[in-house]
């Protein structure tokens, strides 16, 4: 018996910005024979994260980077239909790293079974996954704020940067969100707590940031790079930190020049960290079982997008860098 | 009575590179009246450091600048001549931060006694001094290089690059140095031990560093930024440490942007430290009574440039920013 499966795939390498015919969209057969130890998963959600555009770059990522023609690979929920890992039985609920498509096969252990506390399956994706874990890497163990002190989080409103804030306040930060347009500001101080929250999209960025920070930044989590990374470097105070997580301004731009301010770096003896949460796998466990603990309590907030169908994922990546959806993006299948 | 003391002052705010002009000589009446617990000092040598030209810029720099009208402010080398601390005594040699000129006032207990093992005054404004305390904690406290690693070393002929490197070398690391010209080449690799040398005037800075770390960097010991530091980043390996402790290409532009491939501090995971050595003056008493021995017992070795002529202190500034001087700077007054 055979399964139909669609599946996005990269059709070429991305030249700058993604475009749409990137990628395609196939269905084929799919044999669902499980050697032992295997399971057979259908996908529920699909992850879409920027990273994924630097696999699709192929250049120089810190994981393995998707071949053309071979489907985009990425986090995905789904449930158990079938298994040969006497752990996992039909019905469970698993998150796994299967990518864009609505069947995949892979090694019962790589996957994680999830949803024993009742939250919805997609936030597994988000708060309760990797970019959960991400915020609480980067903020705890990378940044290492004291109470008191100032935090400054790029691409606030976004599934990272909401988490990374929220648990900087809950660790008594005072927490500044840099975000673009006026619903998600508000967004982030209304419903996720922050300080406050400055408008990338508003004008004179320095300005209102440096307004917001009276006190300087001691912290700041970034994942966006670029002209906010070069309004935060005079701000920082002595032995400021940066937690490198990302520089989404310039992924489809790798010959762009670092920050003006560079010299800040040295002035303010910052210590920067590029910080990749797959390296810390051993810290997993600690980070997952308290963000879903915190987000079930209703303690972390987090806010989804949730778009309609597997062969809009691609639509729904390009959106991501034109800064379109609010929290974590996610593809319903 | 009165002493006739020769000062060099900054005349001007230096814009862009520095010029003879931007510096000026007066001679005056200097009264050698002491307060309890001052001692007045004749200067022999006088340093002369890349970051005094931070200084002079009078931007935001980690120490305080100087003022125009003021003498230059540096290291200096010289002896007691009076003293009312009652530790210290005519004759004996100190090292003071009481600058460009020929006398100077200060308290003793800002003084340190120097000269105990017998190397030569001005090694202890180089190796046993600033530079080499700046060398020993940028290697060993933010580099932290393990045995078997390959360090690359900025500006490797100069003060603090020699020491770092030979420190380095000596921790059991494959040292590579970047210098200017053939001659220092060869004597960073001749002389200190380094095991390959790069000459960034030669043409083709990254194929050349390249060549020389088959192995990838693990740590680069960073003075001087720049094109420098875009040729290393593509060479760095995982979680790579990047010791920066000056920018001396682009001290007179601070709107200089950052290095090209600022990308690989996230895809290489690397941590990057600005560093300052005054920060961590606990750590000085350990770093100099080593480098005070190993220089002595001639296991780590170092170069001086010595001018002639406190007058002359300006142009060996300018000529440090040219490459011109050899090892550490000094000026013999």
């Amino acid at each position: 018996m055979s399964l139909q499966n669609k599946q996005v795939l990269l059709a070429r390498r991305p030249a700058g910005a993604l475009r749409m015919d990137d990628f395609t969209v196939r269905t084929r057969e799919f044999s669902e024979e499980l050697a032992s130890g295997e399971i057979l998963v259908r996908n529920r959600f699909v992850s879409v994260d920027p990273y994924q555009r630097l696999l699709a770059g192929g250049g120089d990522t810190f994981t393995q980077p998707v071949s053309v023609g071979e489907p985009m690979p990425g986090w995905a929920a789904g449930e158990v239909i079938a298994s040969r890992d006497p752990k996992l039985f039909p019905g469970d609920k698993v998150v796994t790293y299967l990518g864009w498509q609505i069947f995949g096969i892979c090694r019962g252990e790589s996957a994680r079974k999830v949803g024993l506390r009742g939250l919805p399956l997609a936030a597994y994706l988000g708060v309760a996954g990797m970019p959960g874990v991400t915020a609480y890497l980067g903020i705890f163990d990378i940044g290492r704020p004291k109470a008191g002190e100032t935090v400054v989080v790029s691409a606030a409103s976004g599934a990272v940067g909401s988490a990374a804030g929220q648990l900087a306040r809950m660790h008594g930060c005072r927490v500044v969100g840099v975000a673009g347009g006026g619903a998600k500001c508000r967004h982030i101080v209304e419903d996720f707590g922050f300080a406050a929250a400055v408008d990338y999209k508003a004008g004179d960025l320095s300005g209102n940031l440096r307004k917001n920070v009276p006190e300087g930044i001691d912290v700041y989590f970034d994942g966006v790079g670029g002209t906010i990374l070069e309004a935060v470097l005079p701000l920082l105070n002595l032995f400021a930190r940066i937690v490198l997580c990302g520089h989404i301004s310039t992924y489809d731009r790798p010959e762009t020049p670092g920050p003006k301010g560079w010299d800040f770096l040295l002035s303010r003896r910052v210590r920067l960290e590029g910080f990749i949460v797959g390296d810390r796998l051993d810290r997993w466990l600690e980070a997952l079982g308290r963000l879903e603990r915190w987000a079930a309590e209703g303690k972390l907030r987090y806010e989804e997008t949730i778009v309609e169908g597997l062969e809009n994922a691609p639509a729904a990546l390009l959106g991501l860098f034109q800064g379109k959806s609010l929290g974590k993006l996610v593809v319903a299948i």
